[in-house]
């Protein structure tokens, strides 16, 4: 467990800020390499190198550090996708998907515990995800100058989504080679998706 | 509930299997609505109009009852889609499409708990839902005369199976307007992803 050492050693140099930041990647860790029902509080303070109570002072049970070490990833996520303005249409897309991808293969625990879930079905984690899905879309329709009330447009452009996600994570399992040749495919997929809703628009799809 | 009166008034009628099946509807119907978590044996048994030592006969935990039930929705879907080898190419691939849209609006409980997952990171449960993704890459595989060996192109078809399950679960949960619009993205996305990989094939896309 490579933060462990963080955790342990020099432990005491870090803020509680700071601390707190290294808890949540031990946890994407631990809670992406086995089962949430598998991992117990007392592993996870172990891995720490922290007594029990300390990770209580933290987070106040298991369940409220999965859901912050979620939260901690999709933050993640969105900073590192925000699309830049100062660069053409297409090209902000493009920028956008390489720094997912770059971020995806050097993030890959927090990556695969993001899209497949630990605990699913859980509300908050539901929405932890949902809301980062959302945010995509409306990268594309306000890139693409559509709206939301275009619902099947919203329904494409919600399997684009689900054609970044699963495709990504195939890509990285499968040790992340050729990252320009998926990233070419995504676009193509991203221009077919908004082309057959969008005719009139000759503007290139946008993330 | 509308299995209860099935469980109760009727129950002697039923073979054991019959009740079995029964119960796994039942199941997906509480497992959809609300967390995994929330769910108790005494509440699926109250809701079965059975008693609790009963259900355990059929099914020795929550969990070995809910794996069954995702396993029973999962090869439910299976058959279904099954293509027809008597159409064209191009025609397996609406029809199975046709027939998978069909499915879910006429069980969405049932996709939502597959799609989804109650407890995703669970490997009986991932397994399950792997399965089906495997086969229909495997389909697309074959009736694109492509191999598993193109690494490129097996990415980018689990890509488009995220777009399908995507798509769909959003245009089902939003009602399950426009089946031929959405279908005939569901294609073109797939001829996309198949054109950009095997661009000397000039057979179209099947499923």
């Amino acid at each position: 467990m490579g933060l462990r050492f963080a955790l342990m050693g020099t432990y005491a140099r870090f803020t509680v800020e700071e601390r707190r930041r290294l808890l949540l990647e031990l946890g994407l860790q631990l809670f992406s390499a086995r089962p949430y029902d598998e991992i117990s509080i007392e592993e996870i303070a172990r891995e720490a190198g922290m007594a029990k109570g300390l990770l209580y002072h933290y987070f106040p049970s298991k369940r409220d550090f999965y859901v912050e070490c979620l939260r901690a990833a999709a933050r993640e996520f969105r900073v590192r996708t925000e699309p830049d303005p100062a660069l053409p249409p297409r090209e902000q897309l493009r920028a956008s998907l390489a720094a997912y991808l770059h971020h995806v293969r050097a993030h890959l625990a927090s990556y695969q515990a993001i899209v497949r879930g630990g605990i699913g079905s859980d509300p908050e984690v539901v929405e932890i995800m949902e809301s980062n899905r959302r945010l995509v879309l409306h990268r594309v329709l306000r890139a693409n100058e559509a709206s939301e009330d275009d619902r099947l447009l919203c329904i494409a452009i919600r399997g684009w989504i689900g054609f970044v996600e699963s495709a990504t994570l195939h890509w990285a399992e499968s040790g992340g080679a050729d990252q320009d040749e998926l990233l070419e495919i995504m676009v193509a997929t991203l221009g077919t998706t908004i082309r057959l809703r969008h005719a009139g628009g000759s503007r290139p799809a946008v993330v």
